[in-house]
């Protein structure tokens, strides 16, 4: 059950498209009380809920801290920032929806495009509150029988999650750095020719031609589209990212046309807003507007026509280095602190001044979009900037492939993208904090619509290690999005960069061998409106330590996950709600299992090795694994099992790429009996051995 | 057995103090190969040892990361960086011993004052290098029958390290903006009218008059000694913090003096170096000069005289807000910018600029030391700043207060300086993570000789929580400096900006009880050269999972602390190396016990719990605590216990303040059989108690 409440006027996000079952009860809001301020027309909001002693919530997607989000303000207001310390309140995307779990149950969706407080007991220990600044908003309370029947009613009413293609499960190589083509062959050479898979290597910022959205450097990519064939050639697909910002130059046909067309946001003025970005002053199209945003999704085309069938779209909160006529300003003040003696006061001032040019809350009211036929400033649609731009994508992808699924991932993200694409979890560092928050983030995102996702794994910025590298990669063979990216200027994090490639070899190739599963998870999960990555308190409610755990998760329905996260340890303790059976994988080849009886259990896993646990009568089907996913497809089909009496799993498969899915028709049920035998029927029809 | 070996000419750091036993074999250098580059005068020296797969690496006292050092790189070179993230290097502190277990064990000193790096398997994962930069330093080798035996040997050679007067051992509160003496006077108020003990205020630097050593606000402070007294009447010690620079200002005694006499570090051409810090323009005092220093050390006697007996010193790294012919460049440069596009390069390059102005290397190059009779650049002997400042205090302390403990600590240090004063761990965050960093560093640091130390509980910059907080204390009480402090700009954090008043009475109320075995455990710690806080496996060795547990520490000789570190946690798991007996302490008065079997335990532990483990036959002293230390030492006295068959305790007591220290005379021995009678002999004699 979903009762609608609307405040003052919203601005329709489109992110809630299926209004089945919703109602507008006209009451008032359960749960919380409600205050407002401001004028007439400028109300800001605060809902507030008192949370019981043993209140859990969970949700608010892209975010730090735990699963359990209690005890910290967080900030639904897209913010490139690249250090995601305990201490921040946003990061890149901004997702509403909350559960409350505890004395009362339910859900919640803050349907606000504007900047939107939750203040989970940050002020007060007990006590809930969400501000919603100036502006209308629609709030959604969502009901259930159990946590997972809430998300699933919430992820109904917002719309199928994205599917990608089969290929993007595989493993990427990326790198803010790879300059040219030879330098990405070279990466490709070293992963084939030492048998390490790879399905897709990512060209970052520096295969445009100076920075232009849809443009390749000539130079240092000469015959690209033969470039991408080679690639193909070789099972590796090319994933270029696309940048938020149109450089301003004369001649530069996407900018030419922008303004020409009226494409651009534009100042109160009248005039293009100036940004800065990497190719120094641009323009940002209008991705609300209807008609610029079918213009900006239809140039993608430019690259597809080459070959490429995967992107990434970036700096879309926007980001800002600059805003032009800000940076004017804070010259002239720079002058002024010239002739000052600089103490404490003025020191900082200065210092406050500068870090102050990027991303200023300042800069983006000055400039509007034209969005459903009116004129909006942009700080009061912020959050929707990113999703808005990987929409024009989505929608002319389908247009383009009406049959081929195509990658599309973002930064910046609301509710409503989930849709279209995917997203990573932006600009993490090489911390090991960063692999818990990293597995952390996954139910909370799944739960607001993003399958697809994953973190930039052994750390975008900072310097990683050989040993964070494994054990990061130990978390990322199980997420759909499976990348290890680093920034420019940071110790290179290739395989081949460390001593031990045969650990790296074979904990990457896991991904492979789980592949059958995981892609069969995650279709399902999309298609059922479920989670894949889940809290183990949606599966087992009641139990109270369950409740608590907050580094180990439930990945699709036969198996729970607990990878070690803390550098220098040889194991770590597991919590099990029942009896499980643990598999201790070294390769897809190598491995041991025993049988865990329900409780607290420290287990050991060295560096090389990578720990499953199997619910009782679940099976996970495991590959050989190979080099690239269409490889792993043809190799031949195990059971990881653990069967007490009788196991039935329902396996998805199909071609990985037909847009259209079709749960039923892909489905093979396979029935393990304790004694061993193992039946399947449906579509797969394969055979099927125990391992 | 400690070997010396000499390479170069090395400036004499006066950190090892004691010959005796030290032997110059002119040998080969054990374990290590070494390597050198550069020229004749000025050669680098890198040495190398290939680690087995599972040696543990202690020590090197103030920095990041685990009390296993293993898999990073840690540079020695002072730096006042307030964001104490993984990928940090360096803290304030350059403490260059360090342990290895495993294949061999032994202990290495560098005594080195130039930047050295400890590349502890950080570039490969097998390999440790120590490469010291251009110039001599001495290397001592130091071999023991086990790593508690190796540390007290080095600990021995370093000299006595610094006891506090007892008081210093009470909580303390602090934050950086106090500005008045009517904000202490309520500071006070509020702990007295709600019974949270206190026992002492910090005065940050908001006291001084425009940010002036050794001055006090007038204003503000009227009659400071008349407010002193007020706050010593009431057992509440001031401690004012003291900063390395001097501001430059006509009549102006301080600096005045220290210009006329040829006090302060001059450069190249003979003038005096110009820094920015708090009161903006600053000159350096030569802290190695020995004139200077002693100059510089009886200043202290300014602010003594008006009835202060603590003092912390800052910025003594010392900290450079920028260099005055520096910025200067600086602000030329940016104005080429002015005119330039900003975009990739020009950005992030103007970006550098200013980010490069504070602490920036190339300053510490232009100025200059008259250090025992030679002079030496400042970069060469970086790390010794802050050792030599607090040592100026120190000496002269022993001077004017011949028979009385003063309390002295500082930020920046260097082996050598542990004998004149403690150090704080410096500007933490209102981090998780910096609860684990707290305890992890604690061992680290007690190799290193700093026993009186402690973190800023509750984190120093950002927004604390209350959970976070009373999680913290739940460390801090056990730390021999339990100080709340926090930053200008940042959530006030003392006890009664939450909502939960109880909990933190009991818990800072549970110090109290707790301190005469802390105290007694410190001092001896301090007079035997023995370590305070001990990983397990000094504790334990040969016991695997002792050696591999991060998050649990001895203290002293009869318990095992671990403290709950994670948000929202209600328990947290436990290794027992063998039978213990948990107390888990609700206040003094409060609290339930059971004994645990030695191996794994999940154990609950709610926010307003602190846990303790008793190992077995032995007792804590533990008094009823008070409102302030003098309070709490005329509390009855009982011991917690755990006696299976006999428990000997040596409790040593004094009065808390007399320089001189006679452990003998202190002690008094506890035995308690286990049918329960008491017997104790010598120095005190007291009434004892089981509970």
């Amino acid at each position: 059950m979903i009762k609608k409440f609307t405040f003052g006027t919203p601005t329709e996000t489109e992110a809630v498209i299926c209004r089945e079952g919703i109602v507008e009860p006209g009451e008032k809001v359960p749960y919380f009380s409600v205050a407002s301020s401001g004028g007439d027309q400028d109300k800001s909001h605060v809902l507030t809920y008192g949370m019981g002693e043993q209140d859990i919530v969970y949700g608010l997607g892209e975010n730090i801290r735990g699963i359990n989000k209690r005890g910290w303000l967080y900030e639904s207001n897209c913010t490139d920032d690249p250090k995601h310390t305990e201490s921040k309140h946003s990061l890149y995307a901004a997702h509403n929806f909350f559960l409350v779990d505890g004395t009362e149950r339910f859900g919640v969706f803050v349907d606000a495009p504007q900047k939107t407080v939750f203040d989970v007991g940050y002020s007060d220990r007990d006590r809930l509150t969400v501000t919603v600044d100036e502006g209308g908003f629609v709030l959604y309370i969502v009901e259930g029988e159990s946590l997972r029947h809430i998300v699933k009613e919430f992820r109904h009413a917002i719309g199928r999650s994205y599917i990608p293609p089969k290929w993007a499960m595989g493993y990427g190589q990326s790198r803010w750095g790879y300059k040219t083509a030879e330098e990405i062959r070279q990466v490709v050479k070293k992963h084939r020719d030492n048998q390490v898979p790879l399905d897709s290597v990512y060209m970052d910022i520096d295969y445009m031609e100076r920075y232009k959205d849809f443009t390749v450097d000539e130079e240092k990519f000469p015959d690209f589209p033969g470039f991408v064939r080679e690639m193909k050639d070789q099972k590796i697909h090319l994933v270029p990212i696309i940048d938020a910002g149109v450089k301003i130059e004369e001649g530069y046909d996407v900018y030419e046309e922008g303004v020409e067309k009226g494409y651009f946001c534009k100042k109160e003025d009248g005039r293009e807003f100036v940004g800065g970005v990497w190719p120094g002053r641009v323009h940002f199209p209008d991705m609300l507007h209807e008609e610029a945003r079918q213009w900006f999704g239809k140039k993608y085309k430019i690259l597809i026509d080459q070959g490429i069938d995967g992107f990434w779209n970036d700096m879309n909160e926007p980001a800002l280095f600059y805003g032009e006529d800000h940076l004017k300003e804070v010259f002239d003040q720079l002058k002024e602190y010239q002739t000052k003696e600089l103490d404490i006061d003025t020191f900082f001032g200065m210092k406050a001044l500068i870090l102050g040019i990027a991303n200023n809350p300042e800069d983006y009211k000055t400039f509007y979009h034209n969005y459903r036929g009116e004129r909006i400033r942009h700080d009061k649609v912020h959050n929707l900037y990113g999703y808005y731009m990987t929409r024009a994508a989505g929608e002319e992808f389908e247009k383009m492939e009406p049959d081929k699924r195509l990658l599309l991932f973002s930064r910046a993200s609301y509710i409503g993208m989930h849709r279209y694409g995917g997203i990573w979890m932006g600009d993490n560092c090489s911390w090991w904090s960063h692999i818990l928050m990293n597995l952390q983030m996954l139910p909370g995102l799944n739960m607001c619509g993003f399958l697809y996702t994953g973190a930039d794994l052994g750390g975008f910025g900072a310097d990683t290690t050989e040993d964070l590298m494994l054990r990061w990669l130990g978390l990322g063979i199980f997420t759909p999005l499976m990348r290890n990216h680093s920034a420019r200027g940071t110790r290179s994090q290739e395989f081949y960069r460390f001593g031990h490639l045969e650990d790296f070899r074979n904990i990457i190739g896991l991904r492979y061998g789980l592949l059958p599963y995981l892609y069969s998870e995650f279709v399902k999960s999309a298609m059922t409106d479920d989670m894949m990555f889940l809290p183990l308190a949606f599966v087992y409610p009641g139990d109270e330590t369950a409740a608590v755990t907050e580094d180990q998760l439930m990945v699709g329905e036969s198996m729970m996950i607990a990878p070690v996260y803390k550098q220098n340890a040889r194991g770590r303790y597991v919590y099990l709600p029942e009896d499980m059976k643990l598999y201790r994988l070294r390769s897809t080849d190598s491995m041991d299992s025993q049988i865990l009886t329900a409780g607290h259990h420290y287990v050991k896993a060295e560096l090389n090795e990578v720990l499953i646990f199997l619910r009782p009568d679940h099976v996970v089907p495991f590959g050989k694994g190979g080099c690239n996913v269409e490889e792993a497809e043809s190799s031949s089909l195990r059971l990881l099992h653990f069967v007490r009496t009788k196991a039935v799993y329902d396996w998805y498969h199909d071609d990985g790429f037909t847009r259209d899915v079709d749960l039923e028709k892909g489905i093979t049920r396979i029935t393990v009996e304790a004694h061993g035998t193992i039946a399947s029927a449906g579509a797969g029809r394969c055979q099927w051995s125990l391992i």
